[in-house]
């Protein structure tokens, strides 16, 4: 990845990918769908091979191990959810409506992007007891997902718009609990209830802390 | 199950039971334990023989097949999240009471009971999206859970404890978020700081319908 590109001064300002990026990037897309599906210790190179329709070895030949081929797929689905959730989110221009804009764009997501539900929750509550890179990534997204709930709120009481009495770690704690069972309960019944449940505890939550109740 | 026992009329009121009941309770204990780390998927009667330092061939004269294990092993887990969360808590002799206890005991149950936090959290997340009785079975037992909140909700509401303006069920999902995300968060970090967020989130929540502000 440190190839030099510096002589390609013609390539348009927005990023190309090359034929071998484009096909990288289905053939992780398609892994990140199966992984909250069938698991991510699930997703093997020749399962994931059938999926795609490619041969074993056209596999090999862009992941050389399950491993491999898992974190990558963790990659492309953080890209997925900065891309869908956290950019447009941080874009918003005060504490409280980027506090507003990360809870609703998390729901749409849930709802949009995989059979699963959020890849996140489904790939850490699968290997939240099996040590090794794969876990350790999940937290370190899983943490970065609650700083940024975090200084959402740092921001919105910076701004007098939530109280300063609300400690921001506990403020985040709560939100983050009404996404995450309104993600696993989503996926459980298929149904969109749950999600309205989330987006109502999210709205009465911030209002008492915008009050300062 | 509909042997007559009516020719028993000696055996004490407590219930006994057989060495091979008191076998097979051991052993699907074990696997409770083993499902939660290892997930209930991975639950094979030959891992499970490992385990308990049995030959395959003993375990399958207890379980026919992996989705009789599974299915066995969920009923196990139920019974020892009822004696130890369930019936306390109902035992208490108000609503409210019964709310704080369920919850209370709930977070006790996830720090000491199995390696991976609660049993059926844990099943869940794994099977939510692969259809079966053991799904089914899951489903159901969280419905109930959900169902004992709500109806603790209820019964404080007409005690005149919870302000009637509150949603049993809006709020009973809520507490339950709670409970999830502490659940989570500690199996993945290992450290006892979600659960105590989780306790203060649960008794500033119920403190606030109490208030019904």
């Amino acid at each position: 990845m440190t190839e030099t590109r510096s002589h390609r001064q013609e390539r348009p300002p927005r990023k190309r990918r090359s034929d071998g990026e484009r096909s990288r990037n289905a053939i992780l897309n398609e892994a990140a769908h199966l992984a909250t599906v069938e698991g991510i210790e699930g997703l093997s190179i020749s399962r994931l091979a059938d999926a795609v329709g490619m041969s074993k070895s056209g596999l090999f030949a862009h992941f050389g191990s399950k491993e491999e081929l898992q974190l990558a797929t963790i990659e492309t689905a953080t890209a997925t959810f900065n891309e869908l959730v956290v950019e447009p989110a941080l874009a918003a221009p005060t504490g409280l409506e980027r506090l507003q804009q990360l809870t609703d764009k998390f729901l749409h997501y849930v709802d949009k992007v995989y059979p699963g539900g959020c890849f996140f929750a489904s790939v850490s509550a699968e290997m939240d007891t099996r040590p090794g890179p794969v876990r350790d990534r999940t937290v370190e997204l899983q943490d970065y997902w609650h700083e940024l709930l975090e200084q959402a709120v740092r921001d919105a009481q910076a701004e007098g718009d939530l109280s300063a009495a609300e400690e921001p770690e506990q403020l985040a704690f709560e939100l983050n609990s009404f996404l995450y069972l309104a993600n696993s309960e989503f996926v459980v019944t298929g149904k969109p209830l749950p999600l309205e449940r989330g987006r109502r505890a999210i709205t009465s939550r911030i209002a008492a802390a915008a009050n300062g109740s």
